[in-house]
């Protein structure tokens, strides 16, 4: 019912499946925020017009805004933001709007969406805990909440951790059937597939090939081709977090940056070294610590807990090519 | 110290104090979130790339983004999407950034800030008290915060609600000696006068002048050159609250549209009463109930708190035109 309105500008008429949507919204990010208040995270305010450190992998789905002649973007995440501060807070946070330029106005994508990200002095194990304990803890809310009549709680109530984990290398060899080889990147219909075979549960895929990821991504100890990076798959929602440890010496971060796609893309971009100069001062000054962190799509958890196929189903103002209003 | 770099991309130096700025934000938004659970406020994600309905009074500071070939602007306000859920939700809130672009990189100017908005189905003498409460939630919070230091706990523990209140006409009998009348807008020098004049504790100046005003806000009963609204003013952080009852009947919402300064602005922009249709298709349709609503800007809490005349030490990262990073 909720994605019948392509049109953004008729949702109003709506408004009882809405409201509905607008209180397991709700629910969900005040079940986030008790993680972080349980665990003594601190919020950090980050800002949203940025240069490149705003960007995620993929440069070409950047907003671009003329910022008094300037060129800036609309940030899609706040991660190097966030990871300056772990020399002294340890434990940060923050949500706030991501933004990618996506022409594609269907089932999938939006062009901006609530990113919940944290940033901790943790390993990778740690990191896939946390994790866990939020989306549990996300979960919990919706379960408690008793004004939420939509979500089968039934359902959610079977909803377990720890949950189950695969590398990246296991899901290629289930994956053989749809031709996939080492190095391909996992697609929706794969991962659906994967979430279907291990018992429509919450998966984890770790340990990505290094080229796949972002350039901060730490670089496995015993196998230089991956990095310590996790992906959770939820069923119905797909992709829901992208988690990683993080490179933080200056030398192996400034190696990676350089060798990097989004770097390329930077180049193309008209960009360069001086783009980063800010998070590479900060590593080569002040250093930093071992940490790790990780990126959750509202909407994607959403779909998750409503049981929806469509991402325009899964918030009250869905944003697209097509609804700005 | 803190509003020494003018370069943000230097900022990274300050560490320990960005630190600390970071745990006094991060406790006055958890402040301000306890307040609406206890008052059982439901959040609503907002969008930030929107079409007029985005903007506050002033046009002129709207950001624009080209939006697959259609203009969209970086909102200001969630202000009007949060209104189209009160019918059937009562009570609203959203945190998020607003966007001004405002040339001038100095003391009191920043092109993005965190806004803290709600909106409820209650009375302007219930507003006001709500905002109270809210703000008084955020100093509590400090307060009982052990980790925070540099703060000055003593000054704030004699901040007590009700706050003084004044009209906007008892304001400008206060301010003849600056040359003030009747329909002049406060500038930050009399606020200044105003607050230190009345004690150095926060300060609600009501009813403006319908003139000055955005177009929903509600005309007053008794005298119609007037709306019931209310602007905070709080020492050192200057207006930190704009603050009123609703128009929520369209044929008044229409009549004081048409009318306003913003619309004369759009028109100048090339848009017109198209870019309102969905919120005016709304109250045409769906109707809405007697409500009103704020916003409180983050920074001039902080800059009250800290006791800082600069707002670009209230925050971590503060965005002007000269710190992009």
């Amino acid at each position: 019912m909720l994605n019948k309105f392509k049109e953004t500008g008729e949702r109003y008429k709506l408004l009882k499946e809405l409201t509905e949507v607008a209180k397991v919204e709700s629910a969900l990010l005040k079940g986030a925020r008790k993680f972080f208040e349980k665990n003594k995270y601190t919020e950090v305010v980050v800002p949203h017009l940025t240069r490149a450190t705003g960007s995620c992998e993929n440069m070409n789905t950047l907003f671009e805004v003329d910022y008094f002649g300037k060129r800036a973007f609309l940030s899609q995440t706040g991660q190097l933001y966030l990871e300056s501060l772990i020399p002294e807070l340890k434990k940060v946070w923050c949500i706030g709007p991501s933004f990618r330029a996506e022409p594609k106005a269907d089932s999938r994508h939006l062009t901006e969406f609530p990113l919940i990200e944290l940033e901790f002095n943790g390993n990778f194990n740690e990191l896939l805990d946390g994790i866990e304990k939020l989306i549990m803890s996300m979960i919990k809310e919706i379960l408690h909440d008793n004004g939420i009549k939509i979500v089968d709680k039934k359902r959610l109530s079977k909803i377990n951790a720890p949950f189950k984990r695969i590398t990246y290398s296991e899901a290629i060899g289930e994956l053989k059937e749809f031709g996939m080889k080492w190095g391909d990147d996992l697609k929706n219909i794969h991962e659906k597939y994967l979430v279907k075979k291990f018992g429509n549960q919450p998966l984890f895929i770790t340990h990505f090939p290094i080229e796949m990821k972002f350039f901060n991504m730490k670089r496995n100890e015993s196998n230089p081709n991956i990095v310590n990076s996790a992906d959770l798959i939820l069923p119905m929602g797909g992709e829901a977090v992208g988690a990683a440890e993080r490179e933080f010496k200056y030398e192996d971060v400034m190696k990676r940056l350089k060798k990097s796609q989004m770097f390329r893309q930077l180049l193309k971009l008209g960009g360069g070294i001086e783009d980063f100069k800010w998070y590479l001062n900060f590593l080569k000054e002040m250093g930093n610590v071992p940490h790790a962190g990780c990126g959750i799509g509202l909407n994607r958890v959403t779909q998750f807990i409503l049981g929806v196929d469509d991402i325009r189903a899964s918030t009250v103002y869905p944003l697209n090519s097509e609804t700005l209003m």
